[in-house]
């Protein structure tokens, strides 16, 4: 008798898409099983179709697995979707999915804003998946979409999160984010000449979302079952990119609203002693430790940090007090694990768990 | 008749020691005169002392004069010194070269925090050598240490310095830097094993320097000639290393102490209408304009914007209002050239065309 | 009376056009009069249609220059069209071009192998333009075409072309490039995902070409005015990209036929001595000196030497003994100057310098 | 019962020593024992000695162990001792570990020259131990020294081996090797300012090391247990260093001696049919696939290959003809694993494995 779920993957070939088949290749609840693609792939068995660009090789699992459209019908007998869909496409294709009753993880910024749509960073508010799972409870088989957040919103949301949790309202939110060019995917991607001895001070549309999608995610679910944003808290982003592979870093400073103030100890050990649902339901993919402290002067780093817990971890550095705010202090993530593909996983873990899948 | 004045170099085989050779090698108003470093370099011909890293050609006029010891007896004949010294040997050279009737023109830390020693990015405070003008007026020929600033703060001040100028006090000022490894110097400098693939979110003091200098630069004369810190603002900096070889990027937010805020346009406007005494006094390395405010929303970058009037100009961007302060925007600026070497250039211009040299 | 010719560029808005632009914005023999781009462009300014990537800034009389599309009668008025066109679009363009009595200096691939067509690094082979003079000479009026060489193989034949003409015929070349980035353009060029950290030790079709062309850049002229290929020496090409802007390296190792070798010496004063045909005309472009012989163990190096003599002239390293051949060296050149753009201008400067445009 | 055996690292804090420390640290066959440092880290615990650049955490089994003088009186109890000491205090060292009768297996090269200390790859020529077995059986607890290769000649050696031992006599080898940064360790190592946007084409004495070194592995054991370089064959090398943290990229061209020349589909599966005598003998580390041959037009690449089979594999790619010499093809190494302290175990395991430790 086996009890793994059959997933599918959405936008295979790409950046995200080759993630998801990376971390579903040898997974203990999941059976990798269908994969999509745009028209030109389909037909073609995986290895022929990807441009493959990952440091490890392609999954057996995956090599034979003949290329499908990213059509409802082509992925019914699947248990959950994973979707790597660029946004330009994910729009009709994801609704159309959750139209024919299937359960989509997806890691496009189409429907993050939908009222009715949780938004989730499964290390800090998985507790939004409780609105699926009362949806679900009513009207048994019925497709909904679930949204994993930006990339850069994913490492600053989790110590934030964990902070309110310990000693209540933050007001005031100051990040900027040094992001990893893995982050724009392939296709354009960041340009090599572009980004050599560089740096670009920009990101189309990212400050807006990571100032947007943190309220959503540390925000409340209403009466309704809809998302209502955190109102009593400002964020503003300044977004650049940097000649890193993976692994996006932020400078954070922050704020709270109350006037008694935790030390820089009291800080850290509240981060440090943050344990997420994840972790206690067992998810396989859970980090061991879900924030890492480090007390090193000049860590977290990128190259040096980012694979922590296989990039499910958070590693915060440099906790001090800010002349101008409260606390400043540096978040590291691992921004195509737990910053796309790897939350989708987690999520999904979770619902599994939860019997939801 | 020749009107140029003698100059020295000390550090001359360092980091910042090759930036002074090359801006003074064809300099209209200086001549390179005396070249000292190392008891290890002394006495050979400066092309065989130094391991050259610059990407124009040693000049002619340094190659073939012989490297000295950094003793003021063999810098007497130098009109200015300019000091490119490592700061663990930099304090008792630069006191002896001032005790001797000596002009030092320093980029060492060593001097900055002395309350009678003038600390000036000469684009926004030229104003603190008026006390160094009063003093030679009082004796003849007495030596005197002048400090440029730090590289991270060259930038920073400029177009704060400018805002306050037209808009009156700012308060608050958080700023997050993305620094170039030249910064670092070449002995040790950063290990390309460090920052390849990478951030080094710490550069030892950095930030202290960051904090501290800007009230001095931006702060007052006090009646005694010495220098008052400018005490009603607060600012809160996080320094990161990155890979990029000049130019530093730094991410600003500023809040202004006064209840009438600029609009974004005027803020942008009064940043370009500003002008600085160097320009005034026609300094030869004084930039065409003084801070290029760019539109496009990508600007600037370091590759493409840090050279700029050749380095002395500063470039900023971005500037938009910010939704937890007033305004936030990025600034570059050259680390070798304005940030270092080229500000003590400048300073040296500005002390010529006065009558100071 | 203005002397200056009517220069149009082909392909404006590319990486190879973009380098067009700046190399004729202040010259002295042609004025910028149209730029051709697709038709995406067409009807815009220069300024608005281009994505400018150059570390100096849009020459002035660029910027409102109005984009045309790349026919034939909006160049009619040109003395010479500069094409930076991709080889997908150049074949059928350059063809009506020159078929409308155009001069066309080209840096497209598609008709370097045309047995008619001049394949001319000027620092080497300008002796090619002689069958272009006698054609002219028949027919005046007559369009034509120019290609310039691929850029891995401008670096190989000026030292190559400079000791056959010393020492007499090499029987074998093996070469093994490190090209820079810049080389690949911008559409879609290399990925900065795939260049970071890494070297890709493949071009597709270039080791074809630096191994073809080499032998029709130092063959010689037949009877017929068609070129012959140089059919006494082998090369053996082996081609990777790596993490550079702009700067191909490349190690070389030679064989010559003759049993009287020179020494390592005497190839060097060879290398030294060599004078081109540009510089003896006093082409404003034409390097100081044409090959520069490097004694440091270590260089040339790209970014230190890739700008001598505003990139037009070519560095050589290490000349040393080789175990199995008879000697080995390095050879460095600027990819997108000598190597491309700056080419093409250092032929159009020849053929105005001999009266052909 | 343990069956365990006591390790010793000398240099642990080092480049080298790091890598050691990793791969020993959950060991089946050795236990972390002993660390060695110079005296300014002794007496303090290995967490606080080292500056730690790997991207796996410091492992458990060595943060606590208190780093000890490099004197053999301190090592005493080892059965085996790593050396990734720097050659200018090895040579002493490592003959005073010797004559206590430890066995030390070194990274440096000061030994690697002498006659009778055997020079291993060990996935080439692990039959070089035999001399070693022959000496210990005449003396039991005798102490000895075996070298492991440089690093660029661990690469080249094993497909010339495996090709030689199908084909027979290789008679020329050209090669140009495009180096990582973590081949030249951290003290100095490359200065990030210097290899950023370059390459440097020079590393000191690589390119006699590599030239060398082939000749002695491939070499044969004489009558009297010395170790005779292999004459008939002759390599040249180019070396430059690149911006890839780890993995060494070499671009090889071969002359087999014999005139019937296989074809390019019996060179690559002569390649793949390779199986060295540590996969034999079931080496813990050893290689599940000795050479892989990659079929990709653009495979090897260094961030793509470098970590097959943990690092302990060959890549080789791009196996084609050579218009000048018979083949050429690309090979790829891990530099820090094969190429240094990798080998070093897997001559370690080896030994084990034939009951000499």
């Amino acid at each position: 008798m086996t009890t793994t779920k059959k997933a599918g993957v959405l936008g295979a070939t790409g950046s995200v898409g080759q993630k998801f088949i990376l971390l579903l290749a040898e997974h203990p609840d999941f059976e990798l099983y269908k994969l999509g693609a745009s028209s030109r792939s389909a037909g073609r068995s995986y290895a022929k179709a990807v441009k493959w660009r990952q440091t490890a090789t392609i999954p057996q699992s995956a090599t034979e697995l003949v290329v499908v459209e990213c059509k409802a019908s082509e992925f019914v007998d699947c248990d959950v979707v994973f979707s790597g869909l660029d946004s330009d496409v994910a729009g009709d294709i994801e609704k159309e999915f959750k139209e024919s009753g299937l359960v989509v993880i997806s890691n496009a910024k189409n429907y993050r804003r939908a009222p009715d749509v949780p938004l989730v960073v499964p290390l800090i508010n998985s507790s939004h998946l409780d609105v699926v799972a009362r949806r679900v409870k009513q009207e048994k088989k019925q497709g909904f979409i679930i949204c994993n957040s930006n990339c850069s919103t994913a490492g600053l949301v989790v110590p934030l999160g964990a902070l309110i949790a310990k000693f209540g309202d933050i007001s005031d939110v100051t990040v900027t984010t040094l992001q990893a060019i893995s982050g724009a995917g392939f296709s354009p991607g960041v340009l090599g000449f572009d980004i050599l001895d560089n740096v670009i001070p920009y990101i189309s549309g990212e400050e807006e979302k990571l100032e947007w999608e943190t309220k959503k995610i540390l925000g409340s679910i209403a009466e309704d079952d809809s998302f209502a944003l955190r109102s009593n808290m400002t964020v503003s982003a300044q977004c650049n990119r940097v000649a890193v592979s993976d692994g996006h870093l932020e400078c954070v400073s922050i704020k709270f609203a109350t006037p008694n103030k935790p030390s820089v100890e009291e800080v850290k050990q509240a981060l440090r002693d943050y344990v997420c649902e994840s972790q206690k339901l067992g998810c396989p993919s859970a980090p061991k430790q879900c924030i890492y402290v480090l007390e090193e002067d000049d860590r977290p780093q990128p190259r040096l940090d980012r694979n922590r817990d296989n990039g499910y971890a958070i590693s915060v550095g440099r906790v001090r007090e800010d002349p101008v705010f409260d606390f400043k202090f540096i978040v590291l993530s691992h921004n195509t694990v737990i910053g796309a593909a790897g939350s989708g996983i987690l999520i999904a873990e979770t619902l599994f768990k939860k019997g939801l899948l």
